[in-house]
Order: structure tokens, then C-alpha cells, then sequence
């Protein structure tokens, strides 16, 4: 799972390991986490989502304890006065895909099967949860050491304003309870299946490995799959030429530049905010926000995260559509390539090459 | 008042103008605050500070509503559950003098005569109650639009660092409600009569002007009240003959140099970290903080924030002791000169010059 978390990260949300290894000691001592899809909630359920807020860079030195997980689930309880139903991710993609199963195991709370984006972006506001009218707070964030914050904004971007400095003046990392939700409103809004998904994607990469000679045919034979009206492709087969990584804004500003493998005058280009954002060949684009980008090493198809690109690495790039909902012109409006700064608007990787 | 609380802003604190308009409407509608001293409170009473907190060239243009005050401590109230029996200023100096003074009037809730500092601070840890053990935090704050954030942090240092970028975030300026404090530890930690010295301050500028043909000489003679143990003099009596302000890390940065009027080589600095830090003749110390540095307009004795400070001023500069409690050891490792990044140690006005 913690592999198909990446591959959907598309570049960003961080490396899924420290909320894997809690998670594998949860289920070493028999603490296993129930997944359940949103169908099988009640209209009236209360529904949180927990995130793990910070720089990727900290996310994976940071250790999660238990005790924090509880207080933080307790002192959400307190807040809202009653008990929580399901937990659910914020964003699928990279290390948030793990905090809500580790948290559902620990405590005992069905974890729900979908999340906000079906991808990472690096915005709080950037879920489906906000574009259709929940907020991410009240929120309630704390960190390791026992300081507590709570904040109950007006709108979510000046929610994303707000806590990210906290979150840097707490020491760059924090678990938050964000976006309190009704069952029928997540049932609505949500993304779906994407805890399956993600699992779905890693088996078929250890299957690819280990099973076939074509680990990228297996991929994308699931990833095409006619029942989900999503459509995969290699965009590019090369080696990085080129990297540079800035952080800035508190963002991840970066581009990494390809080459073929045997040479030749192509040019695959890669823009890093946080998550990979725009892919061009030799200047025409290939895929953009939110279609997924997604890097992996051309021979074990190991997704790579933004952080992990260096000169020389040999990867194969995929452009994948974004879940239906995710394409809205209401949600482009919040994610699509002007959010980032792009002068474009979105077109679809099936229309795109 | 608001005359005296500039005065003992030492150039920081910035200008309570708005806050004495709200309170002269109060007054005008015969709302009067109850003003009572520190003794007459129970030891189990619970007492808050009020204060704004944010840039004070934002504070001027900001409009201080009733609704936003009185929603602040309802929401306060249903925090600690249980109602406030007093306000107090977190520091007599600028603005925040007043806004206690406004919401006490309004709310029939008395105000302490004592603050944190006797003076103005730029940081929020910087206050006779973080030194002897209260925390600033829980602090409930709230800006005009309806936005909340509640922070329970573990440290008041932390605390200034995570609350800046938060009212940033909300609009530059919020109210806030912090410093949760017993009556007990109040009478025994906070600087006492504060209100009643600015009042004091205030009162005799103005008879100086309407009564006397010597303001300086009647504002000194107050000041040098054997009974305050408290010593003033004019440090140096000159015009501005240049002066550099720059905001900087949220701080506002600048020096101010001064000449004597007749011409001269003396020559007389200032130097500004929101308040006068230092000031110097010559290069020697004749008063560095937390002693105050006040400056005035040589003909009305106008006391003057740093913003106000321009290239022609004609002015004079008076050194004040700062009250006994702020000159203890423990509290000179919060707010002595090398806090300031000085290189000197403190040394008191009356031993300076």
C-alpha cells in the first residue's frame, strides 16, 4: 500500500515509511484496522480526517507515537462532545494515506475506504471536501511535545495561510483533525475506493516484479482497466539530465529535466510544486494538474517522490487521468494548471500526445 | 491616559487612538469602567488579559467594534467556563492600554490598575507574568471577520513565534484573550497602579501646558516623586537630524540621530526595536532599556512613538527608570539589553549620564 500511496502522490505528500512501520507494529500486536467503504455509513455518522501537516523533510524523520495519535483523537472528542465514526484520509497520495489506519487501528475506528483528492496536492484546501462545502476546520492540531492548537476559520485558504506557520513554529510537524464531515455528505463528495485503490496498485507492482518479465505492462494493464474510465501511458522512457530543488514559500519548487536513455535531442521536462505538475515534451505538454504524473525507476517501477530525483536516475514517467470528480470545472477551479501558476488550462492525458 | 500611555509606550506600543475613541464613546453612553486595584481582588478570582496584538500601523486603521470585543469574552468565558471577575493590561504602554479599559466599560467587568510591564514590549513572552510562572497561552484570539484560533502551547516563546504569522494570516491585526491568571498571582506578579501612573503622566502634561511655562519641569517633577523611587531627566534636548525606520522579521528596525539645536558636535542616537532600545551620546550610554527612553516635542512635551520620528523634530529626550520588579535579574535575562542584541549589560538610568 505504502508503494501505491507514492505512485499516486504523483511527486508530493511525502514518503509513507514512518506511518508504515507504526502501522506494521499495530498489526504485529494484533491491531488491525477496519476498512469499510462510505456506503456502509450512516447519513448522520461524524466523520474527521487526520493528517500528519508539515514539510515532507520532517514528515520522515518524525516518529508517531501512540500516546500522541490518542490525545490528539481524544482531544477532538472533547471539541466536537461526542464520539468520532470513521476517520478518513484528506489525500491518499504519500504519508497521509497511513495516519488515519494507524489511528483506526489503535483506537478502534473504522477507517473509510476513499479520501479528498485520490492524489496529493500540497494545499489544505485542495479536496473535493472543500470544494463541495465541508471546511478543514475546526481544526485541531498538535504536536509531539503536548502544544495544542485550535482553529475555526472562515474559509480554507485562509485555513492553508494560518496553520502552516504554526505548524513551522511547532517544530515543521504536527497531526491535525481537520475537516469535520457527516456520513452523507462523505458519501457525496468523497473520493472512492482509493484505500483499494492504492493497496491494488502496489500488489500489481510486486506482482509485475515478481511474477512477469514487464512490471510497466502489468501497471498499466490494471491501471486502464475499462471499469474505471482511467486511461495510463508512458510518457517518457529516459534518465534525469538535470535537477534543481528549491524550497521556498514553504513549498517545494523544482524541475527536473530528461533525456533518452540513447541519446537524441527530445527533452521531457518535469515542474515540481511539491507534486510533479506539469510533464512537456519538448515543450508541448503532455500531462498537467490534476492528471497524475508519476516517475518510477524504468526497471523495478519504484515511484519516485520529487525529493528523490537525482542526476542520472533511469525512470519511466506515466501520465494517469485524475478520478471523474477531480476534472469538475468546479474543482479546476481550485486545482487545475492556473491554481499553479500555469498558463493553460487542463486538458485530459487522453487528449494530450 | 492615552497621552501617558504613549509616553511610557517608549516609542513602541503603538497609538491608542482608536481605542480611547471606542472608550470615549462608552463614556459618552455612560458606560465608565470600574478601575480597581490588585488588592481589592480575591485570591481565587479569575483574572484575563486583553489585548491586540499585531502590527501597529494596522492597530491605527483597525476599527474596534463592540460585537468583536463582547464576542471574544463570550468566547473566553465558554473556554475556561466560568465568568471573568477582572481585566488586566498586558502592557500600560500604546494601544493595549486601552482595549481592557473598552471591554470593561462594555461588559461591566472591572479593570485592574497594573499591567505586565509598566511600559511596552514587542514580544509576547515579555511580561512580569510569563517571568514569575503564568503563561500567556491557553490564548483565545479572533479578528473582526469571525475567525478563532485557540493555542495551548507549552511555552510563551513558542507562543509569539506561532501567534505572529497567525494574526498575519487573519489580517495583520485580532484581539486576543491570554494570560489566564489567579488573583492570588496577580497581586503578587504584576506591576501595580499602572493605569493611575499613565492617568498621572497624562494629567500633568496637559496642566503643564495650560498652568505652568514649564511642562518639562512639571512632567520631571512627577516623574522624580520620591515616593515612586523612580528617577527621570532630560538626556539630551536637540533636533532630528536623521532618522531610518525598516520593518523587518515583523519588527519594526530604525535609528534616530539628533544634534543640538544652536549646532554642535555632540551627537545623541537612538535605537529602535519597536520601543527606544538605547540611547546613546556620543557613543555612551545614557539609558538602555528596560529603563525607558521617552520622546517628546520640545514645546509641548507631545510624547512621540517611533513611527512619528521625521527628519526637522524638535525634541527632547527623557530617561525614566523602569518600575523596581522589571529590573530583578530573572527578569532582565527576558527583556535586558542583550535580548535585544546588545552588547552591554544593563546599567540603570540613575548610575548612566
Amino acid at each position: 500500500m505504502a508503494r501505491g500511496a507514492v505512485f499516486l502522490g504523483a511527486g508530493g505528500g511525502g514518503d509513507p515509511y514512518i506511518g508504515e512501520l507504526f502501522l506494521h507494529n499495530q498489526l504485529a500486536i494484533g491491531n488491525s484496522p477496519e476498512i469499510i467503504p462510505a456506503s456502509s455509513l450512516a447519513d448522520d455518522a461524524f466523520v474527521l480526517s487526520l493528517a500528519g501537516i508539515g514539510a515532507p523533510t520532517v514528515l520522515v524523520e518524525y516518529l508517531v507515537s501512540e500516546r500522541h495519535l490518542l490525545s490528539l483523537l481524544q482531544k477532538a472528542e472533547a471539541f466536537y462532545g461526542r464520539k468520532i465514526d470513521a476517520l478518513i484520509s484528506a489525500e491518499i497520495g504519500g504519508a497521509n494515506s497511513m495516519f488515519p489506519l494507524a489511528l483506526g487501528a489503535l483506537a478502534n475506528i473504522p477507517v473509510l475506504d476513499g479520501d479528498g483528492m485520490g492524489r496529493a496536492f500540497p494545499h489544505l484546501e485542495m479536496t473535493t471536501f472543500s470544494v463541495y462545502g465541508a471546511r478543514a476546520t475546526p481544526a485541531i492540531f498538535s504536536d509531539e511535545l503536548g502544544n495544542v492548537t485550535t482553529m475555526d476559520l472562515l474559509n480554507d485558504r485562509l485555513a492553508e495561510e494560518a496553520i502552516r506557520p504554526v505548524v513551522n513554529a511547532m517544530g515543521a510537524m504536527a497531526f491535525s483533525a481537520i475537516y469535520p464531515m457527516t456520513g452523507e455528505f462523505v458519501k457525496r463528495y468523497a473520493v472512492h475506493n482509493s484505500i483499494t485503490h492504492t493497496l491494488n496498485i502496489g500488489k500489481c507492482i510486486r506482482r509485475g516484479r515478481e511474477e512477469t518479465d514487464d512490471v510497466f505492462g502489468e501497471l498499466l494493464g490494471f491501471l486502464n482497466r475499462p471499469e474505471d474510465e482511467r486511461s495510463a501511458r508512458v510518457l517518457f522512457d529516459g534518465k534525469v539530465v538535470d535537477v534543481s530543488h528549491e524550497t521556498r514559500d514553504g513549498w517545494h519548487w523544482g524541475r527536473a529535466v530528461l533525456r533518452p536513455i540513447a541519446g537524441g535531442d527530445d527533452e521531457f521536462v518535469i515542474d515540481i510544486q511539491n507534486e510533479y505538475i506539469v510533464a512537456r515534451l519538448n515543450g508541448r505538454t503532455e500531462t498537467v494538474v490534476p492528471d497524475l504524473i508519476c516517475v518510477l525507476d524504468r526497471e523495478t517501477a519504484e515511484p519516485l517522490t520529487a525529493e528523490m530525483l537525482r542526476y542520472g536516475l533511469r525512470v519511466k514517467v506515466i501520465g494517469y487521468s485524475a478520478e471523474r470528480i477531480m476534472r469538475r470545472p468546479e474543482c479546476l477551479k481550485v486545482w487545475g494548471p492556473r491554481c499553479f501558476g500555469l498558463n493553460e488550462d487542463f486538458r485530459s492525458v487522453e487528449t494530450l500526445g
